[in-house]
C-alpha cells in the first residue's frame, strides 16, 4: 500500500509541499485538507483583486481541488479544521466545517503548514461587524462585498505595516477616502526611517490621509474611529497590526516551538516529533544574516520551506539554508524592497552596524522617462560587510533588491559591491549603478 | 611643484581616471589630451541621439572643457593627436589636429586610455564616402546628418554586433528601411543562439530586414549594396565588423601589449614601463570565470579600471578585478542582457559545460501588462558552478542579470541560485523567480 502524507494547510509551504512530493514520488498517497473554501491562490494578489486591477478572484488561484486531483494526484478536502495531532496513533481529529461532524484521518507522516494568524490588537469594537483583518482570500472577498454593499466611502486602515500599505493603495485606487493609522512615527518598520519618509510622501501625494505616532482606542459602531488625539469617520476598519506563527495544533500535540514562536524543524524541515515536518509561516527558520532562528511572515520563504520539505518526503537530502526576509512592494508609484538587516535590526541583533543612503536615477537622466532611485546599505563598521539593503524607486528599478540579496547570501562586503560588474545601458541603468554608488558612500565611513 | 600627470583620451576609463585622482589628490596637475571634439560623453547614448529620442548631442556630454576645469580643476585639450611617447624623456610628442603643429608635453606620470578601433571589413568600396564606423561622437552628428540632408530612404547595416543592433534600432525608428546583413547564422555572437533567435524575431517584427548567413561584397558609389546572394539599395551605410583595442602608441613606444591584443596591465593599472599606466579598451583585463586575459569594449569596464588608475595616481593600493563581459541593451521592445560566458565561450575555453533555457514572465500572470521573460544559464557540468548567464524580455526584467552578475562573482553553483531569497510581488516578478526555476531545471542535467 502506497504511504499516505496528510499536508494540513493548502497554501504557499502546504501546497508546494504536496505538489513537489508527488512529482518526485508518484506513488505516494498525498491528502491536503484546508479549513478555509480555497486552495492554491496568491495572497500577495489580494491587494489588486480588492483594487479591481484583477477581474475576479478566480484568477488569484491557481488549483481548485478538482484540478488538483486531476493534474497532479493530490487530493484537497476544503473546509476541514484539524483539532488534534495524534502522534502516537498516527492520526488526526478532524471536523468538517459545513456540517460539524468529526472524523479521523490516519496518516504515515504528517505535514503542519498551517500559516499565521493576524493579530488582534485590543481596542475597544474590534469585534465589530466592520473591522476585519486580512490574511486569507475570504477576507478579499468580504472587504469588496462591503464596499460594494454597504456605501463604505471611508477606510481607516489600522497598522501601516506590509498589509495595511497594501490596503491603503487598493482602497485609496477605489477612489474611497483612506485614512491610515500607525502608532510609530514612521510606516513599515522592514526598512529604516530614510524609506519610511519615501513611502509616507507617496501615501500622501496619493490622498492617503496618514496618522502617524497615533493609537485607535475606540471604534464606535456608528462609523467613528477615535484616536488618542481625535477622531473620524469609517465604514470599513481594516487591522494590520501584525502576524504570529499559527503554532495551536502543534502546542496540542507536544510538538516543540522555539523562542521566535514558531514550530522548530530542523534544516530538512522535520518537527521535533518523527515523521511530522512543518513548513511555512507557522514554521521557523533561521535568518541568513543573524543566524538566529526567526518566524518569517512571507509567502517565498513559506514556499521555499515547503518545497524542501516536499524533497524530504520524497527521500532527497535537501535542506533549507534560511531567510533574509526579502520584500517587495508597490505602493502607488513606488516601488519599496528590502533584504537582511535594517540598521536597527542590526543594532537590535548586537552588530556594529552603520548605513548610508544614496539617491540616484534608475536609467540615465538624458534617457526619456529617468526616475529617482534611492538606495540604503547597512553594513558592518569593521570590514564592511553587507548586513541588508533596502531600496524605493520605480517598478524598474525593484528587482534590484535582488543584486543585494545574492551579495548578502555569498557574505559580500560594500568593497565587493564596489567592484561589481553590474550592467549598463542608457534604458535600464545608469554607468554607475546605484547600488555601486552607495557601496562606494558606506566605503568611506569604514 | 605638483606633480603633473598626462592622459591620453578623455572618454570613459580617461575621464574616470583623472576625475577620481584629482578628487583624491587636489594637488596634482592632471591634463587631458584628446583626439576628438569632445570630452566626456555617453557613447552609449549615442542611439538614442541617432533615434531623436535624445534631442541634443549636449545632452550626452557630462563635461565640456571649460566645465572640467572649473568644477574639477582638470585642464583638457581637444583635436590633439598624441604621436608619440618616449618614456625616457619623459615626453610626449602631440600635434594639433586644427593647425598641424607640432609640440612637445612632459609628464611625470601618463595614463593611456585610447580605447578602441572600429574593424573595417575588407569589402570593395568601404572607403566611400556614405559607409561610416560608429565609435564616436562625431560619428553619431555625420549619421544625423546623412539622414537629414541626403535624403537617405534606407540604411545598410553591416554585423550584428551590440552597435549594428542599437543601429538598427535606431535608424529603424526614424522611419527609414534597415537592412542589417550577417555574416553568421545568427546575431549577436555575446549570446548562444536560443538569446539571438528571439532578437532577430523582435528585429523582424518591427521591420528590419534581416539577411543572416550573408556576406557584403561590394559597396557600390550608386546607392547599391551587393552580398554574395544579391543586392539591394542603401544610401547610407553602417559597419560593425568588431573592434580591436587601440594600442599603435603603446606599441611604438615598446610598451608591452599581451595576447589578447590590449596593452598588459598589472591589478593597479600600470603597464609595463613604470609611470606609465593604462585603463580601458585600450588594456587588457582579467575576464573573471576564464581568468585568461582579455580585451573589452565595454564603458562599464572602461569606466571601472579608469577608476582603479585614478586611485592609483592617487597613491591609494586599489586593484581591479576583472570582468564578466556584462551587457545589457534594449532592441525595440526587447531587452537583452548576459553575463560571463555563453555556452560557445564555455567550450572555447575548454570547459566542460552544458546550459538551460526557460521561459517565464516578467511579472504575475494575472497582474496587467506582465511580459515574457527568458532565462538561460550556462554551467560547469561536473558540480553545477555557474559560469555565464543570458536573459531576454522586458526592460521590467533586464537588470535582474545583475543577480547572476553577483552569483558568478561569488562563484555560485546552481544549487545556490536556487536557494536565493529573491524578492516577489506581482507587480514586478513571481513568486518562483526565473532565474530560480532556470537553476531547477539546470540541476537536473547535472
Amino acid at each position: 500500500m502506497s504511504e499516505r502524507i496528510v499536508v494540513i494547510g493548502g497554501n504557499a509551504a502546504g501546497m508546494t509541499a504536496a505538489s513537489r512530493a508527488k512529482r518526485l514520488d508518484p506513488g505516494l498517497d498525498i491528502q491536503i485538507l484546508e479549513l478555509s473554501h480555497f486552495i492554491s491562490y496568491s495572497i500577495c494578489g489580494l491587494p489588486y483583486y480588492v483594487s479591481g486591477d484583477v477581474a475576479s478572484h478566480r484568477q488569484l488561484i491557481s488549483f481548485t481541488p478538482e484540478r488538483l486531483l486531476r493534474e497532479r494526484g493530490i487530493r484537497a478536502r476544503l473546509r476541514t479544521r484539524v483539532e488534534e495531532i495524534l502522534p502516537g496513533r498516527k492520526k488526526i481529529l478532524c471536523r468538517n466545517l459545513e456540517d460539524g461532524q468529526e472524523f479521523e484521518e490516519s496518516y504515515d507522516r504528517l505535514v503542519i503548514a498551517t500559516g499565521y494568524i493576524p493579530g488582534v490588537p485590543r481596542i475597544e469594537g474590534v469585534e465589530g461587524d466592520r473591522v476585519l483583518t486580512v490574511s486569507r482570500l475570504e477576507d478579499g472577498l468580504r472587504i469588496r462585498h462591503e464596499i460594494e454593499k454597504n456605501r463604505v466611502r471611508h477606510v481607516a486602515i489600522v497598522g501601516a505595516g506590509y498589509i495595511g500599505l497594501m490596503m491603503a493603495h487598493a482602497t485609496r485606487k477605489l477612489g474611497l477616502d483612506v485614512t491610515l493609522v500607525e502608532r510609530e512615527r514612521h510606516v513599515f518598520s522592514q526598512v529604516d526611517e530614510d524609506i519610511s519618509k519615501l513611502i509616507e510622501k507617496e501615501l500622501r501625494a496619493n490622498g492617503v490621509m496618514l496618522l502617524l505616532h497615533e493609537t485607535v482606542e475606540r471604534i464606535d459602531a456608528e462609523d467613528r474611529v477615535k484616536t488618542d488625539r481625535g477622531e473620524f469617520a469609517a465604514q470599513l476598519v481594516l487591522v494590520d497590526v501584525g502576524v504570529r506563527p499559527n503554532t495551536r495544533l502543534a502546542e496540542k500535540s507536544n510538538i516543540a516551538c522555539g523562542l521566535s514562536g514558531g514550530i522548530q524543524v530542523d534544516e530538512r524541515g522535520q518537527t521535533s516529533v518523527y515523521g511530522i515536518f512543518a513548513a511555512g509561516n507557522c514554521a521557523e527558520t533561521i535568518h541568513l544574516v543573524t543566524k538566529r532562528p526567526i518566524c518569517s511572515a512571507l509567502g517565498t520563504t513559506a514556499a521555499r520551506q515547503g518545497r524542501v520539505v516536499g524533497e524530504s518526503l520524497a527521500g532527497l537530502r535537501s535542506s533549507f539554508g534560511g531567510t533574509l526576509e526579502t520584500s517587495v512592494e508597490k505602493v502607488f508609484g513606488l516601488a519599496i524592497a528590502r533584504t537582511g538587516l535594517t540598521l536597527r535590526q542590526a543594532f537590535q541583533a548586537g552588530l556594529e552596524a552603520d548605513a548610508v543612503t544614496i539617491s540616484d536615477r534608475d536609467r540615465n537622466a538624458y534617457y526619456p522617462g529617468s526616475r529617482p532611485l534611492t538606495i540604503r546599505l547597512v553594513f558592518e563598521k569593521s570590514g564592511g560587510r553587507l548586513l541588508g539593503g533596502q531600496l524605493a524607486g520605480s517598478e524598474l528599478a525593484a528587482k534590484r533588491i535582488d543584486t543585494l540579496v545574492t551579495a548578502l547570501t555569498a557574505g559580500m562586503s560594500l568593497s565587493d559591491l564596489s567592484q561589481l560588474d553590474l550592467a549598463y545601458a542608457p534604458p535600464v541603468g545608469t554607468l554607475w549603478d546605484p547600488i555601486q554608488i552607495a557601496a562606494n558612500q558606506g566605503l568611506k565611513k569604514l
